[in-house]
């Protein structure tokens, strides 16, 4: 394995006058920042000052497109067509990529939100369709897409830029999917087993499934949340542990 | 005078299952179409829609940028600051690009909608704000703004590209600003009439004012509406009769 | 068989500046207005009018709710919880009950929209929050849904007011549902044949199903449409056809 | 004076997934929430919530009616119509009604929120038309409006029941408005002196202006904020200063 990661956060899902996780404390420690586009969260003056403070802080900007529900945060279930998949992409891609022209920076990479993010991993018509769109808007954009999803194999086949991302703190079926978290032990609570875990993602490729195996797993990425102080202070220790280990921490553009 | 001349008319902005005005009727017979950007009109499917469409009639577009507020469709003037203006202009613009990028064309121009446009022709800082987005998206894109704003001037001090535009069924008072809808003869109703004005403005660059003083009025596009087949008749009139008089109808990046 | 049956109609689903509908020409045949509630369509201004409208023409209103969707037109089938449709009821049925009583009249009876419709017709935990939450509003509203669905005989085993809607052009499967629009043959196109099929469901309770037989069927209301000048003129001729058989045309609030 | 005198506090302006405010700490100390309808702030989970809070803490509610501009947290002056005002304000206050009643409880006073509240404080046409909508939906229900406003006097006059506010921590100007935020001392920083403040204004009818002078003034009520800690803690504190002081804190209904 080539013992380099990077660590992506959600960024910038303020709206108006509300405030959402602690932006400015784990922007510090991640190197890339995934940024609402205005459909689940994020307006255009939260997009600005979050890519400003990306750009301040050297962390590289991605968009992070979700469904046009506000009330729901984009955490809903909708049946929208990949028709609609494509045109919500291209707005939502678009709209930030003014901001980054704005602040002189470019978007490293697209990691869709919440249910998009779901629903898109592994449905074939969305997948294709929320693919077009990235390579229509900008053939440089990585897709930051779910370890081992179709859309993460899709995008390699048509020869797109593509990370894989895991998670710190969750479980993994024997197929590589993320144990529901409706099941008991579909979480890790300890942070120090959080980190053995990731470590060996990142170092050997390999996971422990919830049912005691080892299999494969491309880790290229860590999903990191910035949602509360404690939250915060974990990112720290994932990426102290990581440095203290000889692991490079890297934005995705240093190594895919 | 340059004996050449812009039609431009708002087009694309219908909102989901809504339709609004005869697009593909008026498309015909305009040189630009200022496109709706989701803010007080049109959505992702319809932008694409209207991008594709202008496409494939030759005709130029142009990022129609309005206040966030749907239900009023733009037209109810709203205390935005400087700050938000540009925010509102970098996410409306972004977003068309991307749908421009997507159909391999570019923005040609940049007209704001009702109360933005209102409030943004003669309030400096809202002028300032907005140009300095625009500059800030694509150094080309061309400002469309009411003959003899302030915007329209300060664009030029900046060294900004910059076209005028004139209405065919409006009073103008000795100022050159518009004669307020609230008076009387302040909507010219005899289409000939109308007509007759327009070409005196684009061949000689003058109106004539309410009170029948001549003044000088730079015209480089005429403002046009396919609200219904009466007015989608009356632009093909004007275009008709423009051509008849030897005056070249083109869109705004031929001669700007 | 009784002889009377009611016909309901969407009405009030335009938005804004957008007008969709031939509101004023379709309510001159119909007994009962489903009047949209400003999540899928509909605003307060249209609401006001609308309420206004019907009043007018001694046509019943009624709740129409909706998935909050305006994009969608509160078509797209979105996962809201249980808890969520609730609240969504309340608030949409309270926002025209305001409107019902500065214009001195009632909520009559409550037909949900779209995919709120389609979901909670038979999807027991979302139907019996929305029979709840109609409860808790006004015990006397009446319960307008799909002939045969859960929803329909919960609320009948509630005790709470219900009456079943019958379509004029859809055909029906043997279990009573309607066959979907996907397959051949689902829609009725023969207008004769249409009133035909409403008069033996009306006058005997019967219906014949897509593969001949003939099943039970109850026909409180027809749901009729008055989106286009056809539309409305077939919904005239219904109403002709029906009272020129001895059929009563009345609102609901008449007959359950 | 009378010696009692309300404590209302805006609550439930969260929205979705958006926290805003310590509304279960703030609701221990206050008599009349102002509960926020989902124009500017809150939605129909929130509503049910902060409804059920307030009914539990036997705090009265009411509604809180802001213009339609989420983005802008109701902040920001529109142009709305008079005709607007009023269909914002039957759509509302409906709204809550629904929630109220589902709790056995009705809304006791309506507060207008943010440039609603200051633009029809004095623009007698607006004021009207939420008087008249105040009026339409129920006659009972109080209105809290600023001391001394255009909006108090008018609905006196109608005989409309009305309850004026004062500010703890603002100064006053000698016609008994609020002294401009953009001047100096505007704000009253020293908790002492706004607890003596409120205590002359309640138990006197007076306050001193920021020029010295002493002036009359109607004090049934005073707002207050849960925003932080610190500010819960004033709340706390005004409302044991004025039990210790002899004064009744007492929600409207129980002495307008």
């Amino acid at each position: 394995m080539k013992g380099i990661v990077d660590l992506n956060s959600d960024i910038g899902e303020s709206f108006g006058t509300y405030v959402l996780g602690l932006d400015e404390e784990v922007i510090k420690y991640v190197t890339s920042a995934n940024i609402a586009c205005g459909f689940h969260a994020g307006d255009p003056l939260i997009m600005e000052k979050t890519v400003k403070e990306a750009v301040k802080n050297g962390v590289a900007i991605g968009a992070h497109p979700g469904y046009p529900d506000l009330m729901g945060f984009g955490r809903r279930k909708m049946d929208i067509s990949p028709k609609e998949a494509r045109a919500y992409m291209l707005y939502q891609l678009g709209a930030l990529q003014a901001f980054a022209s704005a602040n002189e920076t470019k978007i490293q990479h697209m990691k869709l939100h919440g249910a998009f993010y779901n629903t898109s991993s592994n449905d074939k018509k969305l997948a294709e369709e929320v693919l077009k769109a990235l390579q229509e808007v900008d053939k440089d954009i990585i897709l930051l897409a779910l370890s081992g999803s179709f859309i993460a194999k899709k995008a390699k086949d048509m020869g797109m830029k593509v990370a894989q991302e895991v998670f710190a703190d969750r479980a993994y079926n024997e197929d590589g999917t993320l144990v529901s978290r409706k099941l008991p032990g579909a979480v890790i609570h300890d942070k120090d087993e959080a980190i053995e875990r990731i470590k060996k993602m990142v170092l050997d490729g390999k996971v422990t499934t919830i049912d005691g195996k080892e299999i494969s797993i491309a880790a290229d990425s860590i999903c990191v949340h910035g949602d509360n102080p404690e939250a915060v202070n974990f990112v720290k220790n994932i990426r102290e542990s990581l440095i203290s280990e000889g692991i490079e921490v890297k934005s995705l553009n240093k190594f895919i």
